[in-house]
């Protein structure tokens, strides 16, 4: 019987946490967290994704900060707005939704972020921190999340486990891999240049799949009982008309193997916005009292 | 026929190319790279690595610059020795040798030097900058001067190959993986919580081993082939009396199978050091255009 991973549920679980902690800082501090989100240009999933994240923020007793600019925003005015808002103690958390226009190098604006503010943990300082292992860093939400859904699932010890990380990205793939090492499992980076990848695969005990081919990861693929972590989003459309959301993961061939599985979506998506509110909770909490 | 990998040689030829570049550099820009090396207390083995690094750096036309403090330096005294060679133009490299006295925090000492200067490369904004795979990072000396060996032995492409290391210190192993990556090789981290190591190990094209367990590593984990880069230094008794030096890998038993090895000494430790001066002259160029 596949156990079916409920992001939402865990994550809606999680908020309601954050939602006392946030109550609790505060009764005792008078300060209340607050995530100021820059939004660049018009692109419709990154303001459906904002607005989205603003919303859970706000849900939670946080304030919420939205910075709006043109397409046409100059990569010296996105700068100066970061430096107002590392500069503003009223603000804890700072999230610059990418991607951002292509004339504005977005590594450098990235690096302009207070290590300190960068709820997204993609900040060089911050992935060296994760890299190294200091508790301190703030890490990047969507592994942050997946982690804590495999945590929930498996139990606290991961030690031993052989696990799969299927797609290197800097966002996802890269420091999931580290999180897992830092949970003392085995792990193996795979990626598009990997050689017979199904036969890897099958020796996991933990899969993680980020590479955004719909349906990749078959049944086959998949060792008896392992727990399947699902992180594509794909839109394809359906013979039929219309179109759906998919994972990387083929989910009812998988479902009839793994011992658990995300849903696409209702998995993994709800687990990196909670992940969101966790960092910045956690951003306030070390500007209060680092 | 296995090879034997000759850490020494090419660490001499690269440094005759180190040579010629410090050269130019002095003709065209008046400059010449200094390495300054900080020593606090009187650990033998480190006087022995201090000298060495020194010594080297002078040979190759560098200049150098000794800090030697006592082991009862303060945090404070030895952060502001640090702040002195990070505000010095004359200097382009800063090496805090390891480990530092106890009562002293290396993480707070590492953070404290420039991340120009860091030719350690162990600063977390080098090490976010290697995890990021962004070219400017200053890459710890060891894993690089592995990466140097294979690729001198194998060709410059590792696309698809499996490479395993075992052991990940955020020295050694954790960079390593992230530099085999960096070349496509898939990559599986290893250490003392994994399970059936021997089979891992015996499907991978490239071994790394850097745990400090002599002779860990048996011909019998080792596929036909493979690479073998040996990171351990382990003094070990003679039954006749005495002592000698031994890697983490059974050399003879290995080499039967092997296509290449290195030896120990003279295979990864040569390159470490070489590794450094590269380093320092990349770090002064940088100082010099950045």
């Amino acid at each position: 019987m596949t156990i079916v991973l409920d992001g939402k549920t865990l994550a809606q679980k999680i908020s309601e946490q954050v939602t006392k902690d946030v109550s609790k800082l505060k009764a005792e501090h008078n300060i209340t967290p607050c995530l100021a989100v820059v939004l660049v240009g018009e692109d419709p999933a990154s303001k459906i994704y904002v607005s989205r994240k603003k919303r859970q923020a706000v849900a939670t007793g946080m304030l919420s900060k939205e910075i709006t600019l043109p397409e046409t925003t100059s990569k010296k005015q996105l700068l100066k707005e970061i430096s107002l808002l590392n500069a503003d103690p009223n603000v804890h958390g700072i999230l610059v939704q990418l991607p951002l226009p292509k004339h504005i190098d977005t590594a450098q604006i990235i690096e302009a972020i207070d290590p300190r503010k960068d709820v997204d943990g993609f900040h060089p300082v911050n992935s060296g921190r994760l890299f190294s292992g200091v508790n301190s860093a703030l890490v990047p939400c969507t592994p942050r999340g997946c982690v804590t859904l495999v945590k929930n699932h498996r139990g606290q010890d991961l030690t031993g486990l052989l696990a799969i990380v299927i797609g290197c990205s800097n966002i996802v793939g890269k420091p999931m891999a580290q999180l897992l090492l830092q949970e003392k499992a085995t792990v193996i980076m795979a990626h598009s240049k990997t050689q017979d990848l199904p036969t890897l695969c099958r020796k996991a005990d933990i899969l993680v799949v980020a590479v955004g081919v719909p349906g990749l990861v078959k049944a086959d693929w998949v060792k008896e009982g392992a727990t399947v972590i699902d992180v594509g989003i794909n839109r394809i459309n359906n013979p039929e008309g219309g179109s759906c959301i998919v994972g990387d993961v083929d989910y009812v061939g998988v479902s009839s193997v793994a011992g658990a599985i995300t849903p696409v979506p209702g998995g993994v998506g709800p687990m990196t916005i909670v992940s969101l509110l966790q960092n910045t909770y956690a951003a306030a909490v070390n500007q209060i009292y680092g």
